[in-house]
């Protein structure tokens, strides 16, 4: 169950509004790895978690705070979008510098200042009134598809750590995106906790790869996969400037072998050649000899 | 540019057809963590990489191979349903073994034998013709928003890691789920190939950590984070089972700081207060005092 | 900012198991009218409040309880889920009253068993691992085009009394769907809380229809529509047996005038009649007289 | 079954082209409260309607007009794009006013040039040609989940009202932001419109509240839920602002008992315990003890 | 605008209710290819159509007909759930035949029973309480991204016959499906309208070909394209079984030109080199020489 | 299974970047007629095919191809996005043209210079680094109800050269709206491929339709359907243009008969009754006579 502060996790106050970054900011509120992604990601991941005490409740935690940077994202968005006008046109045709600047001309301007607030959300105004939206930066609405909680750990918190990183260097690009010094704060707070986040789920996973195998899921015996090609890196590109990676030399991770290059993988498997479907099917018709006769045989029948 | 060739990179021979596996198996060819994502992931990962030439080389070594599993899943789930009945009803009924169990009740054996295929995607007969889809095994169709290529290497090879991880462990789960052999000779392949996979990421990570720092992205200056916060883990659930985790405890991953747990975390910003919309959004008009009356004054002239 | 404590705010216990129940109470978590939707809704509408302080706080109080409610669903599903069999032909094989009631025949059998369980999620054994999912009972994923916050809380309190109808309608249908009374119990908990809200969305619609008018948005000045039609019921259906309704009879319900029945609704508008395309859209080309000539002449200009 | 005449219900045209109003226009038609959406869900209420026939009648008979709204709507954006350019650059960079304006400063001027039109929807140009398309003002299509059809007629005409009072929102907003007089006309057709469609809900409702009680569904026995608390407010946030509503005092609406405020609202329900996933799900292995010991022998035995 | 008679166009009658069968149904109601597409393909193309008034006409007359279509399916698939059990263990548990066949073991029989109907769509019950729904027959939501209205007719009746001939090929399987005669009878009259549909479209291509050149879109002046390579069929897969069609042998279709097969395409574009992000973008650092030295200096001016 | 080449099909070099371009750019990368949509749709088919062996090499050359056009077209985003700044108002205030063109008025600037770049995509910035992303022209991802590979290749084929007809009207419309020579070399090239395209697929129908017939599928018994609609075409629209047309007049296309003209379709199906829903629905109760006594004990029972 939850409780409620009125006050922030953190400052969430712009120096301005400023309607066009707003229609940005949404892409780390409602984006692909946005905060909701993580909030959602971790309360599902904590809810659903059958391993020891100590995940659950961190999980839960981490998912609580991030309910709180979804609040203070939505919050800052309503106010960046404060006084933004629905008809931008008349607004800026009685500016008197930009009607000198133009030369008078109603035309020209028109054309001009209709576009001023183009990079809005048109929605900002339309459906959701100068308020925040589970979005992200183009419109699109956030998914659940955008989130995983797997029923197993070292899985979910390398879906955690990559989330947050994309997450982390989203915040950098917006932090660039601006020169509002109160964005640019909650940004910093924001960076901060990715930084944790992202200490966060290495440790997690260091202790989780201690205790199991790194390869997931660990639980599988690996005498049951192909092992001939476990540790080979195939070439499927002409050229080998592929060999001269990390992961195309030494000790494989897992300590378990040694990386091999194939420089000219070779197909292992059949060529494929598939049955003619039933008639009660009407894909195309077998087109010679007995295979046609049967399917005429087996198309009276069906009927 | 590309090149095909006939030969699949590896058998895809199912023993038997079955039509309800076929479903399921849909989930690695389709699915959030299935082939298509990341085939089209390392392909986009390869094709906008600004990186060193070994980088864009190895992806699209990966990524091409990528199609080859695609193929591969695909040409499996084809035979999956070589046969599958439209009319299951009247197959069923034609049982005389399952006619006698049921006593010869006509209409109990009906109701039964109508589910009997009931686990059958119904688009396998009706959409795709018994033919492979690039859906999952619910039915969702396969979309661009499960992958992503951000530009940042270390960022997307943590998201790579973490969809073999995934992509491993659901194949692992589907190998459990079924006992045919041709079947699970397949999986056995792929099941290597995501543990050559998973190791493969692990290393271009380690390398890129060790020219890089392992925060992504390690080129925003950290001093303008709010560095307070870096390192603190917030306890926002009731009791501390959190604290035993190494992320609450020692060194950072980073080497930069020591975790520190934060058992009561405060709220640091501001009680945020909105102003009410200009007359023109028609939100709710205030109720009470001065902002009422400039909202009226506003409302006249706007029309 | 948020708090989680460790209970749950009502028990959510099933006296058994019962995978294919789970997939159909996923409805009320991630499906348009679950939990997830109105959790979201009235924190969105909370944050987004520009009106009166009791308004956003009491939006606040409702979309905190409902993140209880997405918990607490979640966690039965995950119960439901428990001890959840991978491969059911080979458990079901096992059973030796089923396989006595089936003559021994083994290919029958086979046919059954495979899909004893078929009405069981495939994601929640490959994708979750037996864990709940933000999804509907098809599978389907939430997504924010469920929710509305407007930035009108007359209209988004509408919305939330229809979600609450819609919400308890599905939690009544599940109710009769199972006989479990581990989970009639948190069912019934849920239906009373829903019985709450939807009084409380009343009550609060009462409160804002007399500081207002009926009709949203109240601020728009009634003049500036098209009043002749403003209280006409018009019908478009051959017969009249929609004149018997209280919307074709007496005073409207806003007071401002009478319901009126138009049984042959005329058209008042044009004929449609668009011009053609300039040449560089390259749409059907305009096949006679002139027309056909300005637009070969354009097309010359423009290339 | 349906006909069709020529001539729009009302009129539709504009005074002058607008390309980037006629993406804002969108929002109308294919947005979640547009003109698509009670289209369809007025008529699929009416197709699988199992009520009186009047409502039967009343539901397609505005189902009916509303295919007209879609065409109304449809008919103006096509106008609105009427003529609309492909290369603004070209077009701009020949007006002499703005080359003077910009001091005869190419690159600056292509700068500012390329965006005069980038207001406009890129898929007016390149998918559609200059016609409407069924999606909302940021180009999401419109998808069915925006409907519901519940079989029960109290929640729907719920939804109903909900959609009228967003849907007349939405146009209010959209009429602030132009000044073309042939689309304000068209405008407050649709106001007036969305004014008996309110009203008329309002009336329905009415008479299904009298006919029914008022929470829906009634037919489910009140005594089965957890009456203790149907008519609670909980009071989740700190602070108790929201005690001062309707909703925390008097009679509750539907006259069966009295609202009553918890100020501090306790969990009710257990601490989740999640048992281990059996070895065959490949979850996070149990760590310690008896738990683990039963894991692996499962495990054992399921290979 | 539009006028609606009570009657259907066909007669919509099943012989029995058949509620797993009503799922799959939906197929051709709200799938890529259902009524829904055809419906809403033709009224956009009709309502955006800039040509002569015939075509026009034309596509408003069989728009106006899918309408009554999506009208007739619905109809069929409300009452193939009339009277759809909710608690289908209880039911199948007083059938005393069924009771006999199981041995009277309550388990085994519970575990059959619950999925007798689990190849029903829950939310046939839990959502749309026995009515139709504009989704297909895995629940996936119609989007308007099924259907297209580009402005040029010829590209649409392209479309139209695509659609036709896929949505009779789903209508004829349909029919395979099931042996019901009302059912039957239904489907009878749709494939006859899809023949219609078929031959209209080809007739309408047949006459736009023979006014235009049949390449869309024909006012592209051809010699702007590569001309080298408009007529090569190109082997990018090993063997040369593709030689033996049509397309690589004999005059080009548009009588242009003859059909030329280029058995070992080569690449003819250059081998991509990207440049390094800027700083701000923190994408991936370049790690050698003078790019490196340029970045780094671009970073500390950016701050 | 494949193998890529380091070079180009051909050239995707543009002159210079232009931001806002790409973004319409992907409308042919990632669109419901892109490249995606066409490599996916080739490839599945191919894998998919029953048929005879040409025919599936045929379509895993054309479907080889489109991967490399899908290569190309990221390319050529990716160096579009070339240095697009993230900060424009800062860049452009150091314009001094600009800035001398806008008197110097600091606040008139800064509105018109936030927008200059306001057509470019964010997500071009902030999701993918300057990258190109697989979605469409409006940021909508690319989803696999795009494609279609029905198993009946005569259905496949229409919609083939549905997709290259509609693909190259796109392309030639984007020809139109730059004049930047790299970028017009690589579409002349992609306008000559899918000019051969839709040659290729037309011979492809071709050869189909004489050996099969005409009407797909082919294979259904026609006197199986209701013969008596099968070629009239029916007037549901006010007025009769749409009698002009070669669909209303002469012999049909499939040569079976001849086109009817039905100036006023009668309906030839019931008038539709629903019986009520049984209680544990929840539906609308009945209200009158017999039907609600039924209910109501029904009702009873049920609890």
């Amino acid at each position: 169950m939850f409780y409620h502060v009125k006050e922030l996790q953190y400052n969430a106050k712009p120096d301005k509004p400023d309607a066009v970054y707003a229609k940005k900011l949404q892409e780390i509120l409602g984006g692909q790895f946005g905060e909701i992604s993580v909030m959602m990601q971790y309360l599902f991941q904590g809810w659903n978690c059958r391993g020891e005490k100590k995940y659950r409740d961190m999980l839960l935690d981490i998912g609580t705070e991030e309910i709180a940077h979804v609040e203070m994202i939505s919050t800052m968005i309503a106010q960046l979008l404060d006084q933004a006008p629905a008809r931008e046109q008349e607004q800026a045709a009685q500016n008197p510098v930009l009607n000198s600047a133009m030369g008078g001309n109603q035309d020209v301007q028109d054309q001009i200042v209709k576009t001023v607030l183009s990079g809005m959300s048109p929605q900002h105004m339309i459906v959701s009134g100068l308020g925040a939206q589970p979005v992200d930066s183009v419109g699109y609405p956030w998914n659940s598809r955008y989130m995983i909680a797997s029923g197993n750990m070292l899985a979910d918190f390398r879906a955690n750590l990559n989330a947050e990183s994309q997450g982390r260097l989203q915040v950098a690009r917006l932090y660039e995106m601006t020169t509002d010094n109160g964005v640019r704060d909650m940004l910093s707070f924001l960076l901060a906790r990715d930084t944790m986040h992202q200490n966060q789920w290495m440790a997690a996973i260091e202790e989780l790869e201690q205790n199991q195998k790194p390869i997931v899921p660990s639980t599988f015996p690996q005498e049951l996969e192909k092992q001939e090609v476990s540790y080979s890196f195939m070439n499927f590109s002409a050229g080998e400037d592929s060999k001269a990676g990390r992961w195309a030399n030494g000790q494989s991770m897992d300590g378990q072998a040694s990386f091999e290059y194939v420089a000219k993988p070779e197909a292992m498997g059949q060529t494929p050649e598939l049955t003619p479907a039933p008639p009660y099917v009407h894909g195309t018709p077998p087109t010679a000899g007995q295979a046609q006769a049967q399917y005429e045989q087996e198309a009276i029948q069906s009927h």
